[in-house]
């Protein structure tokens, strides 16, 4: 494993972005979200990515120069067609705009269509939290999973995500996909050659398999959370982020025509925040002190092992594996930035 | 098994709960709403519940003339104060009420706080759907699960519920618990002395049990979703149905001080309908048309089951066990209403 300092991390993206001709503030704010996931080990959606986003802007899936455009549909509801430009740029645009909206009218939503993939949701949420505001945000994804009964990817596993702002503490951040577990842990499991637990996913005539090819790389299909309740919490999410939004939806969505969602919600304008914060207080402390099954676990709020994460990587910097670093010396040798500029 | 026609049943609520002196107002809607959770095969909420509502009428924990409040927060936000009146009546009221906002501003938020159990989350986002309208609802419940790796019972399984219009169609209607199953299917698995699977619940001790008496009815705990997804979800419910509305929130939640949330978001303001519902019946017939796992599988959407459901009874009439039959039967009797009148 390779380390590389948080701050050094946001300089390497931003750098391999602006070179290859992304716009500075697009670069910029793809940079600090994937730093954001690495920070606190979400890693399936930090540096990992980059190549992938950089592929998609080179075939011009991603538009390095996009001609954005609001569309206000009332004094809450604002529309932002992303035309095609960086997820990342886009959502923290959006969810900025519902904060605005939400501080002047107490809630603020805005529907954002033809972008591209946004990377942690948890980011978008936490901005509200740091504007002590209840943040929500759910985005589609490609297709992935069936609806119960089916054999065929209809469906992204959307993730949900909410922030409840705390006062001196981080805030609570849940950020959850509606499957099992992620495409990416499928991959991982196959390239150690091991199986995967049944519940994961189906194979591509739709029957549980433990066969972590089958399940994803073959053609599988994953498996919503909790079977029916996670398939109609994703075909929700699709119908909020895809279908009213103007985006892609169902086994429709591509690359470019990802829709998203942000929702910002003026806690003051609710309840008096030394009220509010006085009685989450209350339950968080009821969570924390909650009797334990076994003296050995940990009762974690949603959010806190991130947090946790955050801590020790922001002193010891963030690791990369050997097969990460070769990637990324590839790509630095080909745009001609030197490497040693980021890693020392 | 004896059937009770629908109209019999709506009347037979109304009558019961208005000669223990509920305010007819009350009475219609706990009844109504009751009505459409029979209907719909969801006999968890309706008649099942009429002794529970009657008991807690006697104790005062339900007010019987309850003098419920507004509080206007803002032109989207209000906050009803339920004063302990019945359930099914201010969740009406507060959704009516969200939908009228909306109808105004595109989007009505209402809080409910010191209300007590309001029965079928679908009926709510339901009314929202009628006014072609997205529906939201939540509300917290008695504690009834553990944080991830706790034993205690802290949080209730709180649901979530939403609604999609549809034209000329039922609309979407997704209403999930955040447990794995229902209290109530550990006590009949009880009943007939046989055993749950694991993943349902743990025992008091936060082991997993496969005795359903010690999963519930000896004081343990039902599972959430996806463990600490369905947990997360439960948290966030309860800040927002019991924190933010000021009610009672975690292990404290009580009878008379349940907290909810009503949301509802008027489609036409943010895309014509025209195009929504075009949108909507093709990601539908995505979902419908599925590739299926299995020649016998059927693909439902969110709410389908419920539908196929109530159109058999509005004809058939609504079952009800010898047990409940003998129920009603005797307090039918107590209150000197002839049962006649409604089994006939």
């Amino acid at each position: 494993m390779i380390r590389i300092q948080k701050e050094k991390h946001i300089e390497l993206i931003v750098d391999v972005l602006t070179k290859i001709g992304l716009t500075s503030e697009q670069a910029q704010m793809a940079s600090e979200i994937m730093n954001y996931a690495d920070v606190r080990g979400i890693d399936s959606h930090g540096l990992i990515l980059l190549n992938t986003y950089i592929d998609r802007i080179n075939k011009k899936i991603i538009r390095k120069n996009p001609n954005y455009k609001w569309d206000k549909k009332s004094e809450i509801i604002s529309v932002l067609d992303g035309d095609h430009g960086m997820g990342h740029f886009m959502g923290h645009l959006a969810m900025r705009e519902a904060i605005k909206i939400a501080k002047e009218k107490s809630l603020g939503l805005v529907l954002v269509k033809n972008a591209t993939h946004y990377g942690a949701s948890g980011y978008y949420t936490e901005l509200a939290a740091k504007h002590k505001m209840i943040g929500f945000t759910t985005t589609n994804t490609m297709p992935l999973m069936a609806p119960t009964g089916g054999a065929e990817r209809i469906l992204g596993n959307n993730p949900i995500s909410f922030s409840i702002p705390r006062q001196n503490e981080d805030p609570v951040i849940l950020d959850i996909a509606s499957s099992v577990v992620a495409a990416g842990k499928l991959i991982l499991v196959n390239q150690k050659n091991e199986i995967i637990p049944e519940g994961w996913a189906l194979d591509k005539e739709g029957n549980p398999t433990t066969d972590p090819n089958e399940g994803y790389e073959g053609g599988g299909t994953l498996l919503p959370i909790a079977n029916h309740k996670g398939y109609g919490l994703a075909l929700i999410m699709d119908i909020l982020a895809g279908v009213l939004t103007g985006s892609g939806y169902g086994k429709n969505v591509g690359h470019s025509d990802i829709g998203f969602v942000m929702m910002a919600m003026d806690v003051d304008q609710i309840m008096p925040k030394e009220i509010f914060n006085k009685r989450l207080d209350s339950l968080i402390s009821m969570v924390k002190s909650t009797k334990k099954g076994n003296e050995n676990n940990t009762i974690y709020l949603p959010g806190e092992i991130e947090y946790l994460k955050k801590k020790e990587r922001e002193q010891d910097g963030i690791l990369i594996n050997e097969n990460l670093y070769k990637e990324i010396e590839k790509l630095t040798l080909d745009l001609e930035i030197s490497i040693d500029n980021y890693f020392s």
